[in-house]
């Protein structure tokens, strides 16, 4: 897909991969970065998708593919949001409306897309790991590639990133990290690392450092006054230069070069060409500014990580038609975020934490309601997990707001330092299941499973809103781990009554009338917000004169055995729905369940989910309606079903 | 359980809980050390445990318990396997001989084993996390407790003891984290981390610093001469003391205090007491000797890391009697040690990692083989995972040889680096199933849930030590990721063939002969090592008449679909037996297959595995025998369902 009325500049319009980039004299790259920086304002104003950590990189990435030989040698780009300036010099220019759109490209690099993909990404802090594994890969199979991996600063906080440097800094392996420091990930970066890195000159080890040596000059007056004054001073500048951020990397072991300016293509590009040719772990430290170029995203980097809806490409006022006036269902971040601080007002024991997600989880909400209260303590999903299970030792109830997909990256804090103490901390697993745009990355396909298999765990997913509200409050009410799965996105916009009620765990619900029961064909069982969808199926299959039944599982451990018992007592055909994998999920619960009942002979079981391979980007709704899970999915399941046990009796 | 033959020294026999040991003068500490060391090496020496890392922080735990309000104060032991000496002085000293045994005390603290244990451990690298949520709590609540994380110079490589320091240095929170340095973990610690602690002098900073200082000098000759060269070797000196590990964790926000001798108890306690009541995030640099006090172990620091068998406490010598000649199985972790480099030999793709667990999963053969081509990352898992996929991408097959509790730490590694971008890695889950005297905190009870939810991921597990040869060999074979669990210790003994042959992908075996089928009652699926108790289990319901049909599936992703068709035809009683999490696990698999397939109707699945509870310590053999997993669990099961069967066609 072109767009025509995007054009790229003349010298971008000539860049048809790298190759043509290092055809260019380095004083023309001023000039395909203006360009780039303009495509790419001129593509996300229309289409939309991240934004300001590739503006902030159209430097870097010019100067990287012109200094190395790309796709022989590697680069990987971590987290892979920035990678916009990247797929557009890669082959990837025309195509590139596409981005984040179901069918066009993926909004970060990927394998399969193109050879200069190598290695995908969408989690944060995995490119030094992924990119010591090619250099050594490298070394053994003797290719002569150079590997360079460029990390954010805000990635550079996430264990993996420092588990690799500290295996890199002790191999005797060729490697270039670029520490990309913008001083902000999504949100503003937290942690000692971010402020180490914005002013080691004013930190305890400087000024530790500086009163040491003054009080041994201090001592030697005597020796020769006023020279040995200017002299102090002398050695403090020059103790000064040492001491910049670059000590923490030598200190693991990488030669630190820099900070360097990001923005300064050809100081950059040049840079570069001799780093390739330099032996061992090098970190070059390059400061840039998120959304350079781009005077509103410069200004309100928060605002605009991402963009969705279009935008004038000069004022960044949003071009986005007005909707009607009330009318758009709440989301579901934004009813978790209300509802925790109203339940915290009312419960000291409540603490909120996330990691580096305050404005998508909106935790962020109670962090400024409750500064003391909620903590973002940065890219560290593991370390939120432990962190929490430490508060919950002290009689605290931590909530932990944390996407399904990088739970996975907690998840021995989960098992180990949560659950296996029976300590009470609550999962919020935000954007379960398809996550959308970001694409398999960002699913959260496989919760259900691995958490349903922690022994102990309470799971739950809310099918609407008033719902997600109550199992919040009956979390806190819970004295062990609760899982609590909901996606990202508009919930039902259904009217919402004062505080909240305690929902005894493992009660699921009828939600078609109990009575249908009886005459329903065919008992549809539904895990979470995915239920939603049941409504418009049954209407559908109503036409064909089939009925089914409705019940919402609310719990998949405990389930509801008494609801259970009553469903397959009365039909003998049920399927079950659930927005993750169908293996170990929520259906096999239902299926473990009903085996170890015996009520399995006479009622036969399907299980709708996500299935097991990766589901790639697209709406939501796209990708539900593609795996079979939207109403027509679920509409045609109920169909086969129908006619398959019709056909069997009339055989 | 007191040994009457073992007796605390006459200072030790009077210190009944920590405020006990604060009672006592400063000067009589290193008496207590001394009486405390010879405690747990009479015990040890008899009853067997951890050793090295006790023995190391003798000192510290006195002086802990000494300078600290305990319980009160929060004392978290990262990993817990030095906390023998911690235990003896709360309470359990005489208790301390059921260290580690069925029914006895854990060999690791645990919360509700006492109030002393704040915060149960086993993994690495989570008491700073778990301390700095202690901390933060405290400081909510205006509890005024003090907290101490006790962390090894080895745990401190885990990416989560970095994200918890980053957390914590800019946290205005008030935590003592003391570094236990002795230079080793179970294997000598590896990574820049170590090399930094090691020499900082002579790191590349330093000598950055030193040429800069050098040079400055050297200009200002002109002004003194002399003087000048005396004051640059005094400024040298000066520099070389801030120089100090320190640097680093300075940077990190940390107030540094040390390095200090961590066997002067004295001093360690009269410093503790000082640190108790600074502010802020403070760092104690303590250098200990594994093992010290104790010849033999401080000389084989990797031998005496934990001891199995009785030994003379002064000379070290096994007293374990000499076992008959020959007879003794190889363990799973020879048969995969040996038969990796085997493999290796002949196909140069195939290259091992492994987190700081060479000796204990073998692959320190292959790294003593191969040292080129076989990586030990440190406590890293995560990383060791994605350093893995980063090899596979440049044509490489790597093996990731990883416990399985401890692959848990690495599951997004899993998920979104290898398996999403189908790579060749091989998960080779050692110690998977209950992994005996180190008790739930290192059972591997969740891997067939979390690895099969897993899209795309092939699992499998060995009966018997050929099919663990054969199915590494067949994972070699295969385009993508592969998780391959065996358990810790004795394989089955059989005779082996030479070479390998290669498995197709899901196929399971009978092992009754297949015509035994028909006439059986039940048929018995097992998954993995377990299914060796099954011939046991079947002469004693021989004895009752009853045959049982034993079929290993080898495969629980892809399920071997054309035997489970012949078993479901055949039978209509089938039993799967794993050991593993009953939910989601391998009878879960089957279940789903049969729900698919619609053969449910007929045949009642009934599965054995572990419970949805935690698995306490004890032998494999007896663990297995309290879920009902043994020969006789696997009996009664049948026995049951027969029974229930009858009972019901005769009702």
């Amino acid at each position: 897909m072109t767009d025509p009325a995007i054009t790229p500049g003349p010298l971008l319009a000539t860049i048809e991969r790298p190759a043509d980039v290092r055809a260019l004299d380095v004083e023309q790259l001023p000039q395909l970065c203006d360009e780039l920086r303009q495509y790419i304002v001129d593509i996300v104003a229309v289409y939309g998708g991240h934004f300001g950590a590739s503006l902030g990189v159209v430097e870097l990435t010019v100067a990287l593919h012109w200094a190395y030989d790309t796709p022989e040698d590697q680069l990987v780009w971590d987290v892979g949001h920035q990678a916009y300036g990247h797929k557009i010099l890669t082959g990837r220019r025309d195509a590139f409306p596409t981005n984040r759109k179901y069918g066009g490209l993926s909004g970060f690099p990927k394998r399969s897309e193109s050879e200069y993909d190598t290695f995908g990404v969408g989690h944060a802090s995995t490119s030094i790991s992924a990119a010591l594994g090619m250099a050594t890969a490298s070394k053994l199979n003797a290719s002569g590639r150079k590997v360079v991996a460029v990390i954010g600063d805000g990635s550079m906080t996430g264990g993996l990133a420092f588990e690799g440097m500290n295996n890199a800094g002790a191999m005797d392996t060729d490697l270039l990290v670029v520490l990309n420091d913008n001083r902000i990930s999504i949100d503003p970066n937290v942690g000692a690392l971010h402020e180490y890195l914005a002013k080691v000159s004013a930190s305890g080890s400087w000024n530790t450092l500086k009163n040491e040596v003054w009080e041994m000059f201090d001592k030697m007056k005597g020796l020769g006054g006023g020279h040995l004054q200017r002299l102090a001073s002398r050695v403090e500048d020059g103790m000064k230069a040492v001491l910049t951020p670059g000590m923490l990397f030598e200190a693991l072991g990488f030669r630190y070069i820099g900070p360097t300016d990001g923005h300064d293509v050809v100081k950059l590009a040049t840079t570069l060409k001799k780093l390739r040719d330099l032996p061992g772990p090098i970190l070059l430290h390059s400061l840039t500014v998120k959304g350079k170029g781009f005077a509103p995203a410069e200004a309100d980097q928060v605002k605009w990580h991402a963009q969705s809806s279009p935008f004038d490409k000069v004022t960044g006022k949003s071009l986005a038609k007005a909707t009607a006036s009330g009318g758009k269902a709440p989301k579901y971040q934004d009813v978790f975020g209300d509802a925790i601080i109203e339940l915290a007002r009312e419960d000291d024991r409540i603490v909120g934490v996330t990691a580096a997600m305050p404005s998508g989880t909106s935790m962020g909400k109670m962090m400024k309601a409750m500064p003391d209260r909620a903590f973002d303590v940065g890219i560290a999903e593991m370390h939120a997990v432990v962190f929490a299970a430490g508060m919950a030792t002290q009689g605290k109830y931590p909530v932990c707001a944390i996407y399904s997909t990088f739970m996975q990256r907690a998840y021995d804090g989960v098992v180990h330092d949560v659950a296996l103490q029976n300590l009470p901390v609550l999962f919020a697993m935000d954007r379960a299941g398809v996550a959308g745009a970001d694409g398999p990355t960002h699913h959260g396909a496989l919760d259900i499973a691995y958490m349903r298999a922690v022994q102990g765990m309470v799971c739950a997913a809310p099918m609407d809103e008033q719902d997600l509200r109550d199992l919040l409050y009956t979390a806190t009410q819970h004295d062990g781990p609760f899982a609590l799965r909901y996606p990202r996105g508009e919930a039902t916009g259904m009217p919402m009554r004062e505080g909240f009620e305690a929902i005894p765990l493992g009660t699921g619900r009828w939600i078609t009338p109990e009575a249908d029961g009886a005459s329903g064909d065919v008992c549809i069982l539904t895990y979470g917000a995915i239920g939603g969808y049941v409504a418009e199926a049954r209407q559908t299959l109503e036409a064909d004169g089939i009925t089914a039944a409705h019940a919402d599982l609310r719990f998949c451990k405990p389930l509801d055995e008494s609801l259970l018992r009553d469903v397959f007592a009365r039909y003998d055909k049920v399927i079950t729905v659930e927005d993750g994998v169908v293996q170990g999920g929520a259906g096999s619960a239902v299926l473990e369940w009903a085996a170890d009942a015996d009520v399995l002979s006479g009622t036969q079981v399907v299980r709708l989910g996500l299935p097991d391979s990766y589901v790639e980007h697209g709406s939501q709704r796209q990708l539900h309606d593609e795996v079979g899970i939207g109403p027509d999915g679920i509409a045609q399941a109920v169909r086969a079903l129908v006619g398959a046990h019709a056909s069997a009796e009339a055989a």
